[in-house]
């Protein structure tokens, strides 16, 4: 049975979370088309370095090149935005974020300790003219400088412009549940899979793009207080949803999902010795829940980004169509 | 697409594997009744621990007791038949396994090294009266000795004899897929999920058994020639496939998969210095094929194990239904 | 500089934490000798599955059948003792482990759920006549029951009977560190080491016994208020403890760290929806100096194995004499 | 008993194998200096994503912005340069390093996969001012394009240029072994430590600088066949040589060990399905060589980076002397 779906079902709904697109798109010639982006994926309204909150990820298939995970998994802590972007652009994101952030804290590298940065990615080259790396540090800042806790807008957009899924256009998606008193969110860029692995709909077609293998980034977060290895239990979970819209998790995907709850702040600036953190117990029946909350919007959010990508004519005059589901 | 099924649609389609099952039933009294089991399988026909085959395992909910995993994530091996009893069952089992072990091989703790004993369970204490602790180290023996290689029994059977799936009777089932050249098995321990879980099916019914929270296990064999690394990859899959059963992959719930290749042997006795061994490279499109495999057999080996399960009766007069699944 | 020692440089000076011994030793005859043991560490002195401890591991090297490590990892919980024993008594003692456990909680297995055992070994081959398997479950019981907050005793006894380490007779050994209001403990099994690898004398031998490549147990205890993440650095530090004496850390070594805290537990019974936590900021000062107590104690745990281990002799006439270190 | 030397004790001993550094250093006011740079190590002289190697990574402490495990860990493959630099130029570098890769290989983002570029840090803003981010991408293809297979310049050079290792002036490292025909190298990049942790001398003094906790990267190299998941076993003995060092491997300490061998290169335009790897196996005693090799150069590595460094000034008149080690 099906849980309650959120306001505007849509990762924005837990309180506090907030989301920005930058998308870029020029047909510059005959072989060259800008077509790609960024979105970020801010926790809380705050500083997200004084403030951090607890997060973990799981890598269900690690043919990606994701940055700033290593550091997450040592301390469970999220301390800046996550970022997500095209394959070849992790750099330039990883560096306009680390600009931001060092503007933010004017004591990061000079007093204090140093900062951990989330850069996640997938492959836009079947659209997106990716060597021309379009992308530039100043698009992170702008894609975070723009983030609101509005509905969020899905499809080709932001990150998504250039993302190819099920053979259709595909992109950012998003979709959240309730589990008694939170709100579970996810927020997927998704760019995977061929038309006849499609598990929610019959595209009745055997048409194959001639596209990498694709990958897809997966964002959890919730206002449940759960801590860092909980957390990794939820961002575990999003290889069931996957499952179930048809993926077969190929090779070449990268297929990485982070986990963050807002419930925990961390103050990085606490001289205390002790901490204390509430956090629902494993065995509570809420947990199973929360885990089922997860499946259900991994799923729904890459159907979502399906429904609300439109037709899109990148490089080399390739056309991705927009999938022929009814909204 | 679907990927073709084996001969037999069974685990033991994987050339040399063989499956065994020692089942235990029997009425005490009002309260009490036996109803679990021991089931085997056994990578090939030739001595394991002298032979030992390439495995890996993925450890989806750790909810769980297996033992043996330590050994096979360090060195990439398997060196003992894999052993599927109840919760309470996984120190007999892995003594009579060990008794076995010691019979076929008199050199181990003596002039050789020592030995690793994988065992997985399932909590089948809804049905069976599991604190008599009624599996006798003869038990795994037994299950040992009647491996073979004809198409698996399944259902309630072997250690899937108290075990409880959707609500319904569960325990034992198997499925196989052909793949180039190669067969991709899988055997399942299914002993999770309610009624209203199902994707596979609508059950029509909210009925809740007040069971634990369940778990599975499910090995994969296959004969393609993979090394430890890349049965890692098959076996995180198993994820995928239980998610479109409809699994929550819930708190309680102990999923594990294990997965070895039957191609490439390691002689425990070899004095060389240096081995070799082919693999599918992780690049060829058969990979994602393989990939694909396992998760259609670890969904349909669930499926079965619901379909060849008869209505049980176990402990305090608790009555478990075949489910209204048509075969 | 070296952190000051606890009141009696035992793993039981973190209170509440008891260890109990029980020694198999009898010459049957010139080939065959039983040279063995159970140790048992008790967390604290209730019952240890309706109130669990918060745990980790860290598996150094993993050619060893340490049981129950999947679960802990999951759930962050230690729910038994944890027991030592020899390799292929594995099994015996996680079943004698279990009939004290379903003892003690009339509900495991019939109304609530199951239980996670720890039982991790090394191999005494070399002194014991190991395929005997003389450990009964009885001796696993009897070990739990005798256990006590005393001095531990050290050397040749329980399941150190029968280790060999750097050549010489080594087994049990304990150490304890405070840093601040708290105190770290660390108890080992040690069995592993040629003589001319050790750094912290030297044996002025090249004298090579014909043992196994070795292995070593170190269990970690405080009361420091830690959860199950921070458990796990701890656990990983007994890498760096373990190098320091001169381990080569070999193939053939299970070198398996269990970290556990006996400051936040975790009340079996609970139907609340949240649980708290208090546990030390990662970035106080003290973490790092938990984690030299983990490093020193983990060191000097295994020097005092050796240092009051007496000449043992075992099976087929062979002796291992008693390390030449001063005390 | 300690293993041979390589030739000229460096990581260059391991045949094809070629270190490039870049060192920044301007004292631009009575703040600000620049005291930085980039250390590059190629595997071998060929076209490295053509030619990929085995590889693995152990994350001992993840403290740390190490870029590009994720794919190393799923494939078992190294496809770039392996980058050392500060710890808030990752994304320059990692820039950069795909600047010079897309040059070499046009193929990249347009009719093949993408590229995962490894990028590892220490901070060094005790001496450098690091948020200045003086490291531009022309200095990582610098780097690159300076690699030579000379014996490797030491100390405060390249990436090692404003590194503080035991409150001394630390850096760049490096030795090598032989063990049997096959030679193990490290490069180290230290950073981390308190003069009076030291185990190697005896540096008289509690002066305690007021750096950051420090970190280490650690990069092994060799040329005996072993595949990805027995260089994650070499990776991992880094720990025990690092605590050999005295390290307490502390809280905000990143280290992060790389191993890699050279001996199995894997074609990535290879079409055919079937791959071979020789390899030596795990139970032959050179195994335990290769990791006594690991531990030893890892500690005589970060020696040498004290030994080999000499006294630097840094930002806002920050002085860092050279360790008073006798070479």
């Amino acid at each position: 049975m099906q849980l309650p779906k959120g306001k505007s079902n849509c990762i924005t709904d837990v309180e506090g979370v907030q989301v920005g697109h930058v998308t870029l798109y020029e047909k510059l010639n005959e072989q060259d088309t800008v077509c790609t982006g960024v979105t970020a994926i801010l926790p809380h309204k705050g500083n997200i370095f004084s403030n951090k909150i607890r997060a973990a990820s799981s890598v269900i298939n690690g043919y990606g090149k994701t940055a700033g995970l290593v550091q997450v998994e040592e301390l469970g802590l999220l301390e800046s935005p996550i970022m997500l972007t095209n394959t070849l652009s992790v750099g330039t994101v990883w560096q306009g974020t680390l600009q931001y952030m060092l503007n933010e804290n004017k004591e990061i590298g000079d007093s204090t300790s140093s900062l951990n940065i989330v850069v996640g990615e997938c492959n836009d080259s079947y659209l997106n003219s990716i060597r021309l790396q379009s992308v530039k540090p100043e698009h992170a800042i702008q894609a975070i400088e723009s983030a609101n806790s509005n509905p969020v807008e899905e499809g080709a957009i932001g990150a998504g412009k250039g993302m190819v899924c099920f053979g259709y256009k595909g992109g950012i998606g998003t979709a959240s549940r309730l589990v008694d008193t939170y709100t579970v969110g996810c927020l997927v860029l998704s760019n995977f899979g061929k038309r006849d692995d499609a598990l929610f709909t019959d595209f009745g077609s055997s048409i194959k793009l001639d596209t990498p293998d694709g990958s897809i980034m997966m964002v959890v977060a919730t206002d449940a207080p759960l801590y860092d290895r909980q957390l990794k239990r939820l961002a575990k979970r999003c290889a069931a949803g996957l499952g179930r819209t048809g993926s077969n998790i190929d090779n070449g995907s990268g297929d990485i999902a982070i986990a963050f709850s807002t419930a925990n702040t961390y103050n990085h600036n606490a001289t205390v010795q002790l901490e204390s953190m509430s956090f629902i117990r494993d065995d509570h029946p809420i947990m199973s829940k929360l885990f089922q909350a997860v499946i259900e919007v991994t799923e729904e959010a890459v159907i979502s980004s399906l429904k609300n990508a439109d037709t899109t004519e990148g490089r080399s005059g390739r056309v991705v169509e927009k999938a022929p589901l009814s909204l």
